[in-house]
């Protein structure tokens, strides 16, 4: 790493540290409480169906063979656990579908480190929803201001962010929600960074989602052992030999200190609305509203022309797909799925009877796709010409955070239901949905944590 | 890393696992079986007064506040905790002391993290003595094989090899003993890799012991969750961005795959006999070994000369040491223990009061070190000038595995005793070591195990 200009990094570790221990309810930036609860009914939608995954399975069998006391649900269970062990199985668990939030400036999933570090610890210590938020804001706040550190060559070199840098998120929440002073906090965050680990290689089998609840669970357990009086350096981040210095290029001071746009870090999550490829996500959202405004009936379609960035096509352009896996990487069908009317938040849409049904085949062979040149990649254009004539565009981009914060409650709350009602029922989903809805009423964490097992 | 010869790399986590998984007492290298009792004996010798360290206190309230099945013992205590509670916290309380064994192909300790998860799993599975001595065996083979594929660049890019790579080694070890075949025991390490952390930055922190714990917990961990089916890649050393990749310069198949040295790397292992910084432990050797020769009294000690590589003068050359910390750090005090007759491998003989000692500083001023330009950095001389006109030399150098396996024995086991019977009294120690220079006899570990608790 380039010391050259290693005097502005001197406290870096320490000034995050004492912001992550400031953070309070009433103190929150503009907007980070509401979208702090978009973030957690998300994790929660995500972690349902995840949690009947089979690494899920797993992970719960080795937990139950090694004890614990019951102090934190199991989400999609009807079990407690440890607080260390719940954090490593929802964390686990939510991160299986890859189907959860994401954030540019960490270069990974902001939420899954975090929230099951904070979910265990209010529920074991009777938190307070606005305590809650508090810790959440905290960690995602700071793994982001990481993430912008050691961005990008963390991540170009083989790092899963959402790990390593996920540790130093949980371990900053963790420590925010046990009250931890900004000199505790400081440790944790050491203690934390020399555990973190997730490599990217993994990527494609049970480590990666894996990697996200390790995070949760080490940093859970940095906070608490730095809670004790464990020591570590003060300065983990820009320490000669340090994580900067073993994991990146060039610590970036500068942009870890940096005033996010909007106020917060966590203002800018990016939501997963489709149960597909992320690179499908811009052409869904426009395909989804063309077919709104326009109240277009596949049967009028002539011809559906998709523009998107160059890199699409190596990651979601399987022209025909043949089970329902591959439709999940085909431009083309989930394209057809959007202009035919099915839901594509839920999970069950992307099956093998979907890949061959005759009229969405019929569709999906009348799109192309095409490259643009516009500059924003992710920036995707959809042109449907009609049998009568008329022919109409839209574009969207799903990397632009959203401006209204209600829509994107009514969106998150439409992808929850359609991927949490399979698992606990409508009834409970509603239930579980409105206890997050007003969780900065909630006095004790523990009741609505019930919420979240299902029997 | 340089990608030129990375034909030669193709199988190497795969054939690392076979070895791993094909270890059995009968099948053990010359002389392996002997000296893995040897590192077991000093890993218990060590963790007995490590496990009275704070931090130890710290993680075992941590894990008794966190639950968990009775199925292993903590060292040193009379508490049953879960297996990987047990890894952890008998991992760390090993490396408290940093008075554990030395490997050069590890660049570390090779028995810290691989011991704490053999042991746990040995009691819980009533593994027989044969069975643990397999296990450890494969696991220090594997972690010196891997060691010696990423060294030098991984240690000096500030990775904390004994905590990294003993991932791997706690793995291997955990997978022989839980008896995975050598596809899951790839997995294991795969499993292992990706959770693979530990910075030297915290050297001097609790984290340095902490370090090992966590390699213990986490390879044994990584074994577990491969026997029930958990995947990973089964290359995690060689996989594009995987271990080597993100953590060394390059990644050398041939040094791995080589034949060690006397059969096997565990041969190679050495051990600290004095409680003193390891540079110190040479010249210790050599004053010993003259006194005992030539029946030296410290009051016909003229003058002594300490002849020592260049690079020691910067680590452990305080020439008037005040406290009894600052003692382990002065060759000129610790070779007038020597010549004193001081059991130098008793913590308590580095005291405040026998810094001050008059005799012991009389003797201590009558000592000038000076530089040697011998080709063995590691080797040191003791000249000692008589008051009669004789004058002796001795040389010594601890980085030469012993040649004779029984002197070895005795000298672990005076250093045991010296270590273990202030915390357990004699007696019981003595059944513990007993207990291991029969191991192979053992039939169910758990019954062993007993005798490393204290009451």
């Amino acid at each position: 790493m380039a010391t050259a200009d290693s005097t502005h990094l001197a406290g870096l570790t320490e000034k995050l540290a004492e912001q992550a221990a400031a953070y309070s309810y009433q103190n929150l930036p503009v907007d980070a409480a509401t979208v702090a609860k978009h973030c957690l009914l998300d994790f929660l939608g995500v972690t349902l169906p995840g949690a009947q995954e089979p690494l899920t399975e797993i992970l719960r069998a080795e937990a139950y063979a090694e004890g614990g006391a019951p102090q934190a649900s199991l989400i999609g269970s009807d079990q407690q656990v440890s607080a260390s062990q719940a954090a490593l199985i929802n964390g686990s668990a939510s991160h299986a579908l890859d189907y959860d939030d994401v954030q540019m400036h960490l270069s990974g999933h902001p939420t899954v480190p975090v929230a099951p570090a904070v979910l265990a610890l209010a529920e074991q210590h009777r938190l307070s929803g606005e305590q809650l938020i508090a810790a959440l804001v905290a960690g995602v706040e700071t793994e982001c201001r990481i993430g912008a550190a050691v961005s990008p060559s963390h991540y170009q070199r083989g790092w899963h962010a959402t790990a390593t840098i996920g540790t130093f998120g949980a371990a900053a929440a963790s420590a925010n929600a046990l009250g931890l002073d900004a000199a505790q906090t400081a440790m944790a965050l050491g203690i934390a960074g020399t555990q973190a680990a997730g490599l990217k290689s993994m990527f494609g089998t049970m480590c990666k989602p894996f990697h996200a609840g390790r995070a949760a669970a080490s940093g859970l357990m940095a906070a608490r052992l730095a809670a004790r009086g464990f020591s570590s350096r003060p300065n983990v981040l820009e320490i000669e030999q340090g994580f900067g210095e073993t994991q990146c290029d060039a610590l970036r001071a500068d942009a870890a200190l940096a005033d996010p746009q909007g106020g917060s870090h966590i203002r800018n999550t990016l939501f997963k609305y489709h149960a597909a490829c992320y690179l499908t996500h811009s052409s869904l959202e426009a395909a989804h509203s063309l077919r709104k405004q326009h109240d277009i009936a596949p049967k009028d379609v002539q011809a559906v022309k998709v523009l998107v960035d160059g890199g699409h096509l190596r990651v979601c352009n399987i022209l025909e797909p043949q089970v329902g896996l591959e439709t999940k990487f085909s431009l083309r069908m989930t394209t057809a799925f959007a202009l035919t009317g099915l839901d594509t938040a839920r999970i069950e849409t992307y099956s093998d009877a979907n890949a061959t049904r005759p009229d969405l085949v019929a569709l999906r062979d009348k799109v192309s796709i095409e490259v643009h040149n516009k500059p924003a990649a992710q920036e995707s254009e959809v042109v449907v010409d009609l049998a009568g004539g008329n022919s109409y565009s839209a574009t969207a981009n799903v990397a632009i955070p959203a401006s209204d914060l209600d829509l994107q409650w009514e969106k998150l709350l439409a992808k929850f239901h359609a991927i949490a009602d399979p698992v606990m029922g409508h009834g409970r989903a509603s239930e579980l949905a409105a206890a997050i809805a007003e969780l900065e009423n909630c006095e004790n964490f523990a009741e609505v944590a019930q919420l979240m097992r299902v029997h």
